[in-house]
């Protein structure tokens, strides 16, 4: 810190794995509803969630920060408190960065892992017959933005349907699991939503898949949430939950664990051979899943 | 490239060194006047600089771009012709980046290189006796974005004192001689005009400086320009130059050459204990350095 650039010493035997992020004011996040702390948070977590795609360990971040000289006082202080609580949170000390004034907020994140050598995961390897799980439970970021957009009053951030929104975890521990067992033959995080993001790993793997709705770790909606929202639309095309997509070798499928450290891993459906992205409803029908997920160029 | 981080192999007994830096339209270059092959040109020669000024060697490089509809046909493609000519220029090929939507176009590059271990360049290191060094001549970019900004025509890429400002060099080979030879005890690059480079530099290595104003590589401005501009002040104001300043123990001083492939190294001054930045004049007077080069905050 302070140099030019910064200094990293690579561990023997290891690859270095690179990734970078942005979080832009009005595009990413409303500066009038999301806590500050959160910002800081998040950028870390879903820059270090590109990591745990790959199978990779965090290692160091560098932040590209502008803002308003209104923002440098008690908005950036609270935003330093989120990252520095991210960064320990995921053993990734800061290591550098540029600063700038600007009239909006905007945030660039790279994020520096590690990976023993020939042990990263790709998004292309998934072959016809493999299984495909996904972690945790899908929707439930989603679920928290709708519920901001929503309530005019200052955010709550002690709401426990808002913490997957303002607080995400990157699944670091499975995604570095998944790497040492060599169990995925592909992987990738969940960012822009199941029906946008699960096409990609299709696309790199020259393979279709088969998944089935009710299958789906959609949330469990009650009372009022459940008229509003419907968890399956949520899981299919809700954002920013982070969550991994991993494919295994129909031999390996059953040294998946139910859970890993309280996380759910669950099997929704199988890779084919032809090309197509089908969600099998409940009644069996054979659905294309279209991309509703998160668009930057749609928005 | 196509998956959620960048994988490199880090070369024996090297060291990663890592930098990234803000180009944004409206507070580094403005869409009417800059051409937009420049742009592509100077977002990645400019993070190149940061490791020139460690002695580290590029490696590659990821590109965050945000940008509006509007300029994703004829401006993208003008710019990515100017980022693949420096790419190829410096030898750092794209091994990632990050692509969003915007109303106006933000860029920021994270550049990665390599030094060998122990061979890096700090800021810190200076010391009473050493003499101080830049590169090239200083304040040729301010000259060209003044020219720039003078001018209501369509820029004209072919004037030759804009080249500067809008193809800046990295003093790549420079930087690494220096630490090949572990010439320099300190060294920086001059992004933001020696004025506010020069306290830095001091800072870092808790020293002084005096620099006399005759020995500083100004431009030598003719015709018109020598009546609109002082040469002297765009070399100690003006930001952008991308050279690079560094010190060298008084034994060492006959070891610098005048000049390496073509760009000359001039000896502008002595670093002292007592620590003020001083300008020594022609007639030995002692002015105290302001700091006025390029202040984002200040604008």
């Amino acid at each position: 810190m302070g140099d030019d650039a910064a200094i990293i010493r690579p561990r023997a035997g290891h690859e270095t794995i690179l990734t970078c992020d942005w979080l832009l004011e009005g595009s990413h996040f409303l500066l009038d509803r999301h806590p500050a702390d959160s910002i800081g948070w998040k950028c870390l977590a879903r820059a270090a969630s590109d990591l745990a795609a790959m199978g990779a360990e965090p290692r160091c971040f560098l932040l590209s920060l502008a803002l308003p000289a209104a923002a440098s006082g008690i908005w950036l202080d609270e935003f330093l408190r989120g990252l520095r609580a991210a960064s320990r949170h995921l053993n990734c000390p800061a290591a550098g960065g540029d600063t700038t004034g600007r009239d909006q907020i905007l945030i660039n994140t790279t994020v520096v892992g590690e990976c023993r050598r020939g042990r990263t995961i790709l998004r292309k390897g998934a072959k016809p017959g493999d299984a495909i799980f996904v972690s945790g439970r899908l929707g439930e970021a989603e679920l928290g933005l709708r519920l901001i957009r929503r309530d005019k009053r200052r955010t709550n951030k002690g709401d426990a349907r808002l913490r997957k929104h303002l607080y995400p975890e990157a699944r670091l521990g499975i995604g570095a699991w998944l790497a040492r067992q060599r169990l995925a033959t592909a992987m990738m995080d969940l960012s822009d939503g199941l029906s946008s993001d699960l096409p990609r790993l299709c696309a790199a793997s020259g393979v279709g898949v088969r998944i089935e709705s009710q299958r789906i770790p959609a949330l469990r909606l009650s009372g009022l949430d459940a008229k509003k929202f419907d968890a399956l639309e949520l899981a299919l095309d809700g954002g920013d939950d982070y969550e991994l997509l991993f494919t295994v070798a129909p031999e390996n499928i059953s040294r998946i664990p139910r859970s890993i450290a309280g996380t759910p891993l669950t099997l929704i459906g199988r890779v084919v051979r032809e090309t197509k992205v089908l969600l099998i409803s409940e009644s069996r029908e054979e659905i294309p899943l279209a991309k509703k997920g998160w668009d930057p160029f749609r928005k």
